[in-house]
């Protein structure tokens, strides 16, 4: 069975829930009726079990150790994916308060943010790319920040757009700067030490559906009202080391195996940054030598190694695009409506392999339509 | 592989994450690296991917199926567990109105619910057996709920104390009756008629953790402010059929198969109910018959069939017991620290072999040790 269901598996470029490491369905696969050392499945086995807080601790100490976090910072498990984080940051860190958030708006994720934090506060829009159609982030010096703005909030790679940030944007060292870092996390080192939060969900680049990773500095965890829903606030779950309530234990599990593979299999975060450059150049190599066949959505300086975005001359071409590909394996290739095209998600755990037959296909397709 | 992990599985009186059946496991084992007529595991797959939309209506109709449940009732799959309707229920039914809620205590789950709904506006705790120890449910007649109260909110089955309402209780036709059903959700047939809403987090009955099954009368819809936090407005899940956001993808498609397992493999809730009181009986005659060494933490009348609270003489009785009963595959029948004793979980999906098993070994202590 195992061998047949990998031979009849696509290259899924899909933007997320997105391609998980093989290796890791088939540990999950494996264990799926009874959990070694255990006598259930781990979807059976309470929380409080000590298997169970073995997998959720494991889990948390190889995101500490891959992205080198520290003791100053809180890593939580929680639900609800970005879309809650978009409420419980300005929840947590700016309603009930005098000061003023600051946004950077750079894509369809960041305007969502937006448009929660709205209804828990002030905030600045400090800089706003949707009017070139975001397809870039700002330079240094493009915004302010004022000194005593409730936090700095960005998207450091927007999945739609296809546009991430290389680093961190400028931030004075009193506002927290905070990331949603869903598509790219784990992509690549960062300095952790930089940001009051950064957060993720699972399920581009960590895992499924149903997990949210929140790296939170620990003295962040105060700002919360006890007023707030219980679920909302922060400190809850610190101080139950996200047991408050019954975690999603399932997608936890798996994205510790993810964590694990990219220890392990991987090497750690330096590697991954590399094979990603690489994976990613291949296609837009492809793009920059079809003679304008494809057209960039993303301006060169801040194309995203994990979400590649581009336009074929015309509609009929992108359709014939799309159903070739799938012909050659290659699935999940159709851009998101806002931005229409091509979107090809080469996540972490997109083989190279993948990568190669895409750029092939494309040079192909190309040469053979242009 | 398969057949070696089956007997290794030992029978798993688990409070929650709990049993889910083999069968339904064993359809996820061979699934899990390629979705039957898809090219990817269902938890690469997109939210948006029509293979997955048709998992999640075929989830939602079997629910409706059944349930008996009407157009008249959106059913949604949300994340946060039951700890999230704690406040979502008061923020969108009670905030902002001069309402009172009105809530009965039978347990813990009750007074976390109450807690939760203070932060949201006035409420009245129109019975409480907590002097009792949660150790009974009321009768009609034991309290009185306004007619122009907010809503009537009652847990059916209070896992920890093993109490379980045999029927709804009395409410104003008036007054939107509310239950957390999340550890006897489709253990019986009920009248969703009666309801305003219902919830169930999956991890007891019907999956596993991270995803929570909340049906809600259309009318009720449209009571949550524009202001509310998205994720927790439920006319938002409604009008974007559970995908607002991301949803838990892989717990849904794990609940899709428990209903259909209920429906096919089962027959149904009635046919499910009747199993159900077989087997919770066949532990209720094991305590009563045991003159006196096992005592029933629940008065007789409203006795949970899905958990099982007793206790034994003293602690050396009750190590032994666990100790002894885990030797013989029967295992996690400690129970919860506020209650103590036993706590047999005999949610659907605890085969009736297990239920023997127990019921055999309790007599068989007894006549050891009584």
């Amino acid at each position: 069975m195992t061998a047949t269901a990998v031979s009849q598996r696509a290259f899924n470029f899909s933007a997320g829930p997105a391609v998980l490491p093989v290796s890791v369905l088939q540990e999950v696969q494996d264990e799926l009726l009874c959990l070694p050392g255990a006598r259930t499945s781990l979807m059976e086995m309470s929380h409080r079990e000590k298997e169970f807080i073995e997998i959720l601790h494991d889990a948390e100490n190889s995101l500490r150790s891959l992205m080198g976090i520290s003791d100053d910072y809180a890593v939580l498990f929680l639900q609800g994916g970005a879309a809650l984080q978009f409420s419980m940051i300005p929840a947590n860190l700016l309603r009930g308060t005098d000061k003023t958030a600051a946004y950077i708006q750079t894509g369809t994720w960041g305007k969502k943010a937006i448009g929660e934090a709205k209804k828990e506060g002030k905030i600045n829009v400090v800089y706003d790319a949707a009017t070139s159609n975001f397809n870039h982030v700002p330079a240094a010096g493009d915004y302010q920040v004022a000194d005593d703005a409730a936090y700095l909030y960005y998207c450091s790679n927007e999945t739609i757009q296809g546009v991430q940030f290389q680093s961190e944007p400028e931030c004075p060292s009193s506002v927290p700067l905070i990331s949603d870092a869903s598509s790219d996390f784990l992509c690549r080192p960062l300095d952790i030490n930089k940001y009051g939060l950064l957060y993720a969900c699972a399920q581009k680049n960590a895992g499924p559906a149903g997990v949210t990773a929140v790296i939170i500095r620990r003295d962040l965890l105060d700002r919360g009202s006890d007023q707030l829903p219980g679920y909302l606030n922060y400190k809850n779950h610190a101080e139950n080391d996200s047991e408050w309530n019954t975690p999603p234990t399932f997608a936890i599990y798996v994205l510790g195996k993810v964590a694990r593979w990219l220890t392990n299999d991987i090497g750690g975060l330096d590697a991954m940054e590399k094979i990603n450059r690489e994976k990613s150049q291949l296609l837009y190599s492809a793009i920059d030598e079809s003679d304008g066949f494809y057209a960039s959505h993303a301006k060169p300086d801040c194309r995203s190694t994990m979400n590649v975005t581009f336009n074929l001359p015309n509609d009929e071409l992108l359709t014939a695009f799309i159903k070739g590909a799938a012909e050659n394996d290659l699935v999940n290739l159709k851009g998101h409506r806002s931005v229409g095209g091509i979107r090809a998600s080469i996540y972490n755990a997109m083989p190279r392999e993948g990568v190669e037959c895409l750029a092939n296909f494309m040079k192909d397709f190309a040469s053979k339509n242009g």
